[in-house]
């Protein structure tokens, strides 16, 4: 196959060939696989001042055109999830491919596609209005998928240091759930993660009255806690949700397990704090176990959007573009709006259709992609032309 | 220090004499680092022929003076667990060393002791009773503590095909539990060990309609299973056990895991078939998956001795040696009578006390040695006399 790494940034280039550019990256989580500079290059041609704001093992860009108010930041990460088992891929993961209309590959919606719309579109928008008002920025991390340690959080704290005033930020994760557009994000749950160790008494299998098998009383207390109903959410939350995400114990198969490591993660709404969760789950434990460890992750509060103007632009181009009356919704994963958020900035999410990502044979339609520059394009033109 | 391996075998040797030299052997699995020559060239001495049964990576010997009904086998293995280790281990492992009234080294009571007291009774009731009715035989392996699959097993097969009748077997596993003789095991529990591959659909945790929690199903599975109360047991064998041994699942902080692996473990009483275990743990699958792989390997069918000849002859040799009245049970682990136990044989095992088997610093009481050897001999003596 032709390496497509190797193609030089061209404004040229449509949607398509540049997705496929940068899927063909292996940038798996915190790797950056050369995408970012890729996207530095094609935005010099567009006129955009980068600046590289790497942090430990994470790459990240803050590339801008211009210097007024209103500021309208793109935002999204280079980097994706693992592909898992490559034997249940249909393709390689890391070699786009066309098929039935749908570009398959590792990122191809989560959220290569989105960077690639973001390209072409500024590239059209800056050709169409080359006087435009504000100014125009991408805000690029590589670790997203990851710790999200180095990455958003930290440009977003050198941003809000220098002053740096963000009025839109367009976060380009794949919140379409059917066709593109359908749904576009104005805030995210919280998140929280749960680490527990519970301990029973290890023994031999054969004596089991001198042991206590840590799984047994696990498999207790998960069975409780993933049947517990948190609450109904809100108008614009869905309602909590709590999935255990790992569990390991075992030693030898004549062995009881003295400990099971367990990892559980809640997206949650407005309706509760990470409190009130924490005091709950502490609560159903302690009927199951008397010697464990508890220790708790903050990833996120919950955050919403409340004014109307880059909301109005987003959902005016989605109809524009392809007829569609957008939802505003709070579900889904976190994102890094949840750190743009604390500079005061607007958020909204808009991206490809969300059903194959962080899957085997993760894919977008084509047509949608040249549809989502639009979409970004006729925003842009809404607020800044 | 003196390389005891290298003495010769001589019929003046005491018990503790003879397991000194054995535990020097280093026959960790599936080695007999010449363990099973020293026996033959010992039995010879007694007017024992040898017969080498190897399989495999495994030696095996089958030993036998006379060729008459009944015929009395002594049974056990000449292989030890690894020392695991060293710098816990107060002595070298394979170092026998006498302090304060105990020999300590590996092996010293599962089951080189043994060996030892089986060699110095047989010596001399064949010296006292040169005329004895019946035969003797030794039936010693090198893989009693691996794999059991080139040992005992493939041997009774051999000798089943020859139709060679075993009347009685003592298997020299440590049986006691605070003195010598206080248990003896005429039975054991069969052993199952089912293999759980449980699927559900992989996801992103903040999408979980669009998932299925493989550790959630798993939870509400294991619960129930854990809770299923088998038997009560019976006049001979504690109740049916259930313990889960492993459980595996889980890739990233943010994927639902689309499956989990589990391992569970059986101890059975013969209130029990592995036939109906297998059905009541998958029709409780069930109720909790549609999509799943199960395994079984079953380790061990239960058997019980039911004819009193030897339980009787071994008992009122315990009580005659110690005064002690011998406790007959069922429970612990496998041994290899379950093999043996296929010819029809009468099984008894009779050994040191278990306290500190397969750990570091194992040891046998010193004056426990003589008098094993003593309880053999009086055993052999009430039944081949």
């Amino acid at each position: 196959m032709t390496d497509l790494t190797t193609h030089l940034p061209s404004l040229e280039a449509t949607t398509l060939d540049i997705a496929k550019n940068l899927i063909a990256r292996e940038s798996v989580t915190p790797a950056d696989a050369g995408c970012q500079s890729f996207m530095a290059d094609y935005l010099s041609l567009c006129g955009f001042t980068t600046e590289h704001l790497d942090f430990g093992d994470t790459q990240n860009i803050w590339s801008v055109r211009g210097q007024q108010s209103p500021c309208l930041v793109f935002a999204g990460h280079t980097d994706v999830v693992p592909p898992g088992n490559l034997s249940n891929w249909q393709t390689n993961p890391f070699d786009p491919v066309e098929k039935d209309g749908y570009l398959y590959g590792r990122g191809a919606a989560d959220m290569k596609g989105s960077l690639a719309a973001m390209l072409t579109a500024t590239s059209r928008f800056v050709s169409d209005f080359p006087e435009h008002r504000g100014s125009i920025a991408f805000l690029i991390t590589s670790d997203e998928e990851g710790p999200f340690i180095n990455g958003t959080v930290k440009v977003v704290e050198t941003l809000m240091q220098r002053k740096q005033v963000i009025d839109y930020a367009i976060v380009g994760e794949p919140s379409s759930t059917q066709t593109l557009g359908d749904v576009i994000k104005i805030g995210r749950r919280g998140s929280l993660t749960g680490y527990v160790i519970l301990k029973g008494i290890q023994g031999h299998v054969a004596y089991p009255h001198l042991a206590d098998n840590a799984i047994h009383r696990a498999s207790h207390f998960i069975s409780k806690l993933v049947n517990i109903h948190w609450d109904h959410g809100n108008e614009h939350f869905p309602p909590t949700s709590l999935q255990v995400t790992n569990v390991s114990a075992g030693e030898a198969s004549n062995i009881i397990p003295g400990e099971i490591a367990i990892e559980f993660n809640l997206r949650y709404s407005t309706e509760q704090t990470h409190q009130k969760i924490q005091q709950t789950i502490e609560q159903v434990l302690n009927q199951f176990a008397d010697n464990y460890e508890l220790n708790w992750k903050l990833n996120g509060e919950p955050f919403l959007t409340q004014s109307h103007d880059l909301i109005d632009a987003v959902s005016q181009a989605i109809e524009q573009v392809n007829g569609i009356k957008t939802s505003p919704e709070t579900s889904g994963g976190t994102s890094d709006g949840r750190f743009i958020a604390k500079t005061g900035a607007q958020i909204v999410e808009l991206g490809p259709v969300n059903k194959t990502i962080h899957q085997v044979n993760e894919c977008v339609k084509i047509s949608e992609l040249e549809q989502l520059s639009d979409m970004y394009y006729q925003t842009m033109k809404k607020l800044l032309a």
